[in-house]
């Protein structure tokens, strides 16, 4: 990523679609993901590899993960909750898989059914087939540490878990670790704070990337903490999508096109053409009429004379 | 305010209602203002004095000066755009004044009906005036830079021009000056560079309020970014109510439910109790049941377990 500042990872058709009722169709989500990419975003979480059942949203994944592949400049990734989605993920051939660890085992046990044990166990199981696979082939693998600001059901969240919980992932072979405000508590004092004593657990070069809502407003300021403290990789929805089914109040992923508007306007460069984005809102819109989107960019539009690449940075 | 950190200003009373078609009543805008200051809110811009025929919603703004002044603990702010409005605002029993001087000369044409000269001749009138009065009865005069990162009509705004009529403001008799995101143009790094730029010119202690529009979603990130800036005071608006009525496409001031989270989550001392101010919000919707009240923290609540200075700070 040498050419950009800062990879927005769209995750939309992933934590955005789970959490709604409307199941896109197929189709539609492939001319969202195509239409993004052409936009130039770099990174898009296309799925989930959870069985239909549990979400049918996201029965489609390996589908997805193919077509997303023949795309030019994408890394595709997806959700793997455990040693089997992770198993189909690579068979799809995903070049990155997120495998979410709640730091609450409350919240643990609610998202994934699964005590913290039973996630390292998965972990491992992952971590030891990779190993057994040609480079080529072998998706990045990072572990991310869910609700680990704070949790809707337990409260109050304990950093030293989050710092033992990511440690214990980097020794079973993750490649590296995320932190996701997966309940929408953090605040910037808070966010500084944790990504400083992770980084000196795990090393500046193993936390690259937050997962930040927006459900109390402070999403992009957030975000803002997080580039302060060396973060390149920032996590969001388009039209601000999704948020956690088993997190009651927690919806609200940052919004991609504010997200992006506020980097590319202080001169970060995404890769992304911010109109473009706009056109993409407007087409996903179509595909989900009974869905709300929501952001400010798209409704209150650019601002008079503004330019890619930083209209106010000087 | 040797006890609090930061300085939340509610502009409700005067940029919201300002700017909505209801006109509120007096007994109404009493107690909006009463309970804000029982919950803890140390400074309110409580109206406009000018002409009603202009803005009906502030007819009654020196009866409420008046009122809001018998409260305690209570910097009793107002908007002056001229001379009379200042001698009204004297009259009345003002703390501050605020006269705004929009950077873009179109803007000023268009919201004040006065050319960089004019308003400059007034803000003269008023700090000399201002002089011949008793230091008791002397309110805090601040020049206030509107469209300072952009304006809706001229597109971008010349940074020299902001720091040269903010030298001029000073030169004049302004105690100090603040800056205004009008249109919600402004980013992070533009803010860090005007807040560099101007505090330079006119002195540390000259430069201490920023008034922010949330329109592109960036508003709590630009007050984020403020505060490591060194500024104290945040203007915001209960529900953020209110923006600039000839600014199109310009509405939406930061939420001071939202703001006064994020401040206390970080650990940030405000004096207010975040509880009682979400109560004020469920009241003052009483008041305004045509209008739409926004905000993110009254919606969602505050976190499981929140404890007022700083649930997260650790």
């Amino acid at each position: 990523m040498s050419d950009i500042d800062v990879l927005v990872s769209e995750v939309g058709p992933r934590d955005g679609l789970q959490s709604i009722n409307t199941i896109m169709s197929t189709s539609d989500k492939k001319k969202w993901i195509k239409a993004e990419a052409e936009a130039g975003v770099r990174e898009i979480e296309v799925g989930s590899f959870v069985p239909p059942k549990l979400l049918p949203q996201m029965a489609d994944t390996a589908d997805i993960v193919k077509y997303a592949k023949s795309l030019p400049n994408l890394t595709v990734a997806a959700l793997v909750p455990n040693f089997m989605g992770a198993k189909n993920a690579i068979d799809a051939g995903v070049d990155k898989m997120c495998l979410p660890l709640s730091v609450s085992e409350t919240h643990s046990k609610a998202n994934l059914r699964k005590t913290h044990d039973e996630v390292l166990e998965e972990i491992k199981q992952i971590a030891e087939y990779i190993k057994t696979l040609d480079k080529s082939e072998r998706p990045k693998f990072e572990g991310n540490l869910s609700t680990a600001f704070g949790c809707t059901i337990e409260g109050k969240v304990s950093e030293k878990d989050v710092i033992s919980l990511a440690a214990k992932m980097m020794e079973l072979g993750c490649d590296e670790v995320g932190l996701s405000d997966t309940t929408g508590y953090a605040n910037p004092t808070q966010i500084k704070r944790l990504i400083r004593l992770l980084k000196q657990e795990v090393g500046d070069n193993n936390l690259t990337s937050m997962h930040l809502h927006n459900t109390r407003g402070l999403g992009l300021a957030n975000a803002l903490a997080s580039l302060e403290e060396g973060i390149t990789t920032l996590d969001s929805s388009l039209g601000g999508i999704g948020g956690c089914p088993f997190a009651p109040g927690a919806s609200g992923n940052i919004v991609t096109e504010d997200l992006v508007f506020m980097l590319d306007s202080m001169g970060l460069k995404t890769g992304i053409d911010i109109k473009a984005l706009i056109e993409v809102n407007r087409m996903v819109k179509t595909c989900l009429p009974d869905e709300e989107l929501y952001g400010f960019t798209v409704d209150s539009g650019l601002p008079k004379g503004y330019s890619e690449g930083g209209w106010g940075a000087n």
